[in-house]
């Protein structure tokens, strides 16, 4: 497989994949943005969609009154009865991708991290993954975590370095080159996140993250420009050719994710990683362009953890 | 005084205030980059410049032979022995300004933080301050800090509020907006620095930083942008049109520095600030124009602190 370096590829490999159209479980899908992803989704022909819906909701505009014979429909009492009824379908493999449509996220969250009736299995790490499609740059850029884990422990670290370097082969990078991001070069107890580091390139080094570079302590710039690594003399092949970044904890990743929207125009997909079936929660503020990004990369990596 | 949103016009400022030239004491101009600011802060007319030099040091090229009739040369036996002069110097009230040339960015700061010695009095708070002027944006953006303070202290933050808002107003900004960063708009337990924000702005309501508004906890999209403040219903005055951003700890405001440069071509000027004068410490990587922009940046400070 050829790697996918933009979205649009995305949807094209996606719809042009004989392999049966991904399910998805969408919960409320009651405003914009939600509708038109979904109704994009369909006419692409690479998802069939279940709308979980609360009495009174308008599912049927922005475009998916004319999808209606290829829409299953079931209503539901209330948002959090949704979302739980969304979830169990996914749990009893009648779905292979939920998401989040007006929903408060919390209460989306209950349900999907609900011990006995949720979708993610005792022991593992939850966990967000965004790609973005960058102006000027010819490779999209994958990084965790910008919004679930506060300040990774040493294990939630090593999770995100399995989600990261399974996302990318998922889209077809076979070796992909993974910076763990510091405001340094330099490992020293006196920033314990570089010590965790050093354990995930050992870790790297044996396999256990399967076919892989990791690199770092590095920063955000020597990990993305080429000229920026050579004049701090680095020289792992992760500088300056990052293909993924993994950020100390959420502040930073948020810093990076809100500053790539806000001044470089970047596109963004994003999914929670860690339960059994991807899970698309975007924020209100999602533009409909980045709530299907989302949905098109959530039903790539169900596929591919299917494969 | 008319604000000052770009750095050409920050230059000309500076040039054409009557008032002396800001005295700059520079420790081993032994690079290029270093050189072409001097001397460009020379030519430009706000700055008179001693260099400490060792035995060697070529600190004529790159234009500055030309200008060796307005500048002092001093000449120590080792790049220490320099660092030390020109903190000895700066405390004896014979420069305004310290600039880093090519020394170890460790050794200098021994200078300048040796407790007997060196330039900050007890109990004040060593901090960055960062400038940046970002293609497309109407004014500069201030931040702090994204090279000091790993993980700064409730006192720490306050400081920073300090150092923030006074150089919001040496470059004319009357009434700084000052927003708060942090990954959600909630103050929670949770995460701490959110009840340092609220501490931050409470004493702001008292008049502690002097006239300057501080909102938060904020994301840095939505101190920058408008749209996505009222999406998400935010209504501070900081929302969207922030002046400067205190970032939660170093690895966020090393996040931002470094995307910004990498991705948006954004130009910084950064100096040290909570010493008895502004200390000039450019990286490595940094541009000619960005060490020049720096020490501009400094003398401005300068200048105002005097005034």
């Amino acid at each position: 497989m050829t790697p996918i370096h933009d979205f649009e590829t995305l949807v094209s490999r996606l719809s042009s994949d004989n392999a049966a159209r991904t399910r998805v479980a969408v919960v409320c899908p009651a405003d914009e943005h939600t509708r038109q992803a979904v109704a994009r989704a369909i006419s692409d022909g690479f998802a069939d969609c279940t709308l979980y819906v609360t009495p009174g909701c308008d599912w049927q505009a922005d475009g998916l009154a004319e999808l209606a014979g290829k829409i299953s429909v079931v209503t539901l009492d209330t948002p959090d009865d949704a979302a739980r009824r969304a979830v169990a379908d996914v749990r009893a493999g009648l779905a292979d991708v939920l998401m989040k449509g007006l929903i408060n996220t919390d209460n989306l969250l209950r349900a999907v991290l609900d011990k006995t009736a949720g979708l993610l299995p005792p022991g593992r790490v939850l966990s967000h993954l965004t790609a973005m499609q960058v102006p000027g740059r010819d490779k999209l850029l994958f990084f965790s975590d910008a919004a679930v884990i506060p300040s990774p422990t040493a294990a939630q670290r090593i999770a995100q370095a399995h989600y990261v370097a399974d996302a990318c082969r998922s889209f077809g990078i076979d070796e992909p080159r993974i910076a763990l991001i510091h405001c340094t070069e330099k490992t020293s107890p006196k920033f314990p996140v570089t010590l965790d580091y050093a354990d995930i390139i050992q870790r790297a080094g044996n396999g256990e993250f399967g076919k892989a570079v990791f690199g770092g302590p590095i920063d955000v710039k020597a990990a993305c420009d080429a000229e920026a690594a050579a004049i701090k003399g680095l020289t792992s092949p992760v500088c300056g050719n990052a293909d993924a970044l993994i950020f100390p904890d959420i502040e930073a990743g948020n810093v990076f994710y809100k500053t790539m929207t806000c001044f470089c125009h970047a596109l963004t997909a994003g999914t929670l990683v860690g339960t059994t079936a991807p899970v698309v929660v975007p924020s209100r503020s999602d533009s409909a362009a980045a709530k299907f990004a989302s949905l098109a990369m959530a039903c790539l990596m169900s596929r591919a953890a299917r494969d």
